[in-house]
């Protein structure tokens, strides 16, 4: 039976530990899932999440401790001796350790490292460290199930079940030449359906996907997406095996992906959780702030400069944040699909007929919001004459927020920033300014004031 | 070697098909992958697609319409027959079969699903097309390998051999009772290194997760990643196992939900792609446009109300974007939060201890931003009063706003609505009317209009 976190569980465990009741403890968490018993712990304090990461078996604790946020990890571990992580990293497998191990202050990693008493296990965990963490080396395990050509089934097998323990899911078989160099694949399936006495030289296939250990994760995911590959062998510039990436690596990736995205069109830098520090949330969201805030006070100076019209039209002047916020909208919408499309690779054609296309869209919303714009003068009796002057000055801001909206993110990509910094803040900002001096611009071409 | 989509390719398929060249096509594209061939087709258009598409072997071209986006799919199953498409199902998995069949307007359905000649492929499909299409039934497929618990080891490996032909990967092999309860599992991997008079019941594994026939997919793709399974049975009311859900669908989920996410941030409703008619996108993005017009027309009548200001504090009508973009600002910052960490689970404490953390954040940003209006206005010669009045209101309209911000996702989650519509364009448009409201009400208590 999987626990449930309820608050008389949380409370039944903070009272064992207060009691030091090592028995009960065991007794409670040894059979139950690390993600569950992470989900416990995500509730305690502290002092009692490390009490019992030291207490609990390392095969549990290794992968508990991979559930926990970053903050937590970091805070507990520094309350471990390297041979206590060192322990922990025993258990893992490379990829996941040299993550924890990257994780640590610099000035531990060495002392963390050569408390690993496994030496293969170790050498591997230091090669991968030598990986940058986004690229496909930086998220390949070293574990993996490889064969050579030469051998036969039979033999295969064989060894297979030594190569397995060490393998959480066998994927595919990696079938490799003298050279160690990737030449094709196997899986468990084609082997136990072959003849014990065939040579795997001739029942590999030979068409194998795999990535090379440069590429960049993003990439990586791409690939997997793509051809649907729930593993991914990696290999180096001579074409050698050197790892393997498994499609849960790939979900993190494709997860932190759309989050950074998503906090980036709501003006929020820096990866953060609701739960960080508020100091860490101010870091993030601040610096989007002020980016606005002179977006406004660039506003106030646009407005001073058409102050004349005060006189007359003063009504101009209760219309700007109508236009702000339409210049705002229809250039966040346009820069969203734009970012969506370049991360999903359906943009296609050339620049000028995308903006083609967003002008025919911009005249079709523009022309219907501006028929209730009229609609609206109308009703409340504003002159005829001023109301078609919003009307056609909203239509010409739409149009050109749609333009730049659709314009920086495309030319940001083609000089390799990431486009999704264009929406949110950065486009709203820019189109305020940029709307409201078109409207103020286009009105007393008309009104001449 | 894979084909890469260059110009020259596209021209040279396209002269091929003119020339009804069947031959030449074949030759070209029959050893490649079904996704490489679906980028290429991806180039060209409608007739060239739907000639290749019935000249290609049904074995590769199931595959190649999976890859295709909605829209094309659905144009080139209109030029096929009843027959031709149920070859095309016949090769598919059944939850991929079923999904295609959806697809189709409901009077050919019934006609397609009568052309199926595998019977039992048929009666599956049918069973499928019974659940909800954002259930575990609709995502699941009836592929899988199943044992009984009474077999033996060897007995099990030969039947499997026949089973394993129709499931492209063998993730996990699972056992059931003679009543097709769902008992336990097992993994090849188990399974070879057993001795082969063993029975089934005496090695498999009684702990394994599953999820229920009707369990929201977006759950179940929780239950995926928190116990980082790759694919889960699925059990009916009975606990009968029927069927099995893939990892790689629930990455299209996770994908799906992230993009509808952004595009709601973003004021864009309906999964729209860049790509999309004009009419579509239209349709997506037009009424959060006209939400924002109505918004901006409210905020006239606000400062049609505080008319009165314009004597001896016409600066502050030259603020009103200012205040909009600050208020709309900090509402999509503190409501993409929260949606964000509603999504991961991460929110916790009370409602309060939440609001209070806001406050505090605020009060900080605020602060700041106060600050920096007052320095502007000391370098441009406003009278300080004036400057201490916009920064005050100012932080008072920061602070509402990220409360608004973060009560608003709360309270429609609280209530089953999905929170991710309270971000973007709705957050903004109430900011932008209450924080100009706000704005000139403090203003008038402090300079007194």
């Amino acid at each position: 039976m999987p626990i449930e976190v309820t608050k008389a569980l949380k409370e039944q465990i903070e009272l064992l530990v207060s009691n030091k009741d090592d028995k009960s403890i065991n007794a409670l968490l040894e059979n139950q899932h690390h993600a569950d018993i992470a989900e416990l712990l995500k509730e305690l304090n502290l002092d009692d999440i490390t009490y019992i990461i030291k207490l609990l078996d390392s095969d549990l604790t290794s992968d508990i401790l991979m559930e926990l946020d970053d903050d937590t990890r970091e805070k507990i571990l520094k309350n471990l001796s390297a041979k206590e992580i060192a322990e922990e990293l025993e258990e893992l497998d490379t990829d996941d350790a040299a993550d924890m191990i990257a994780e640590l202050p610099e000035e531990r990693q060495e002392s963390v490292i050569s408390a690993i008493e496994d030496q293969e296990h170790k050498a591997e965990i230091e090669e991968l460290l030598g990986y940058a963490e986004d690229t496909a080396g930086g998220l390949m395990a070293k574990e993996l199930v490889k064969v050579y050509e030469t051998w036969t089934v039979a033999g295969c097998l064989r060894r297979i079940r030594g190569q397995a323990k060490d393998v959480q899911r066998v994927h595919s078989i990696y079938v490799v030449n003298k050279a160690e160099q990737l030449i094709g694949r196997l899986s468990l399936k084609d082997l136990i359906t072959a003849k014990s006495d065939q040579k795997i030289a001739d029942i590999y296939i030979s068409n194998v996907d795999y990535v090379h250990v440069n590429d960049d994760d993003e990439e990586v995911a791409k690939v997997m997406a793509k051809y649907d590959l729930e593993a991914v062998p990696v290999i180096d510039d001579d074409n050698r095996l050197v790892g393997r990436i498994t499609i849960d690596d790939i979900v993190d990736v494709l997860k932190e992906e759309a989050d950074k995205d998503y906090q980036l069109a709501a003006g929020i830098t820096n990866e953060v959780e609701a739960d960080d520090s508020i100091l860490k949330l101010t870091k993030a969201r601040l610096p989007w702030l002020i980016l606005g805030l002179f977006g406004g006070l660039g506003s106030v100076f646009i407005m001073e400069g058409f102050e004349g019209a005060l006189n007359n039209y003063k009504e101009l002047f209760f219309f700007t944040p109508l236009i702000a916020a339409m210049a705002g909208n229809v250039g966040v919408q346009s820069s969203a699909i734009i970012v969506q499309g370049l991360a999903n690779d359906v943009v296609k054609g050339s620049l000028w007929s995308r903006l083609l296309k967003e002008i025919g869209l911009s005249l079709i919303n523009g022309t219907v919001l501006a028929i209730l714009v009229i609609l609206f003068g109308l009703f409340t009796s504003l002159h005829l004459k001023f109301s078609l002057t919003i009307a056609i000055s909203m239509l010409g801001v739409i149009i050109i927020a749609a333009l730049i909206g659709t314009f920086v993110p495309i030319i940001l990509n083609k000089r390799g920033i990431d486009p999704a910094i264009a929406t949110g803040p950065f486009i709203t900002t820019s189109n305020d300014i940029f709307g409201i001096f078109l409207f103020f611009y286009i009105a007393k071409l008309i009104l001449g004031f």
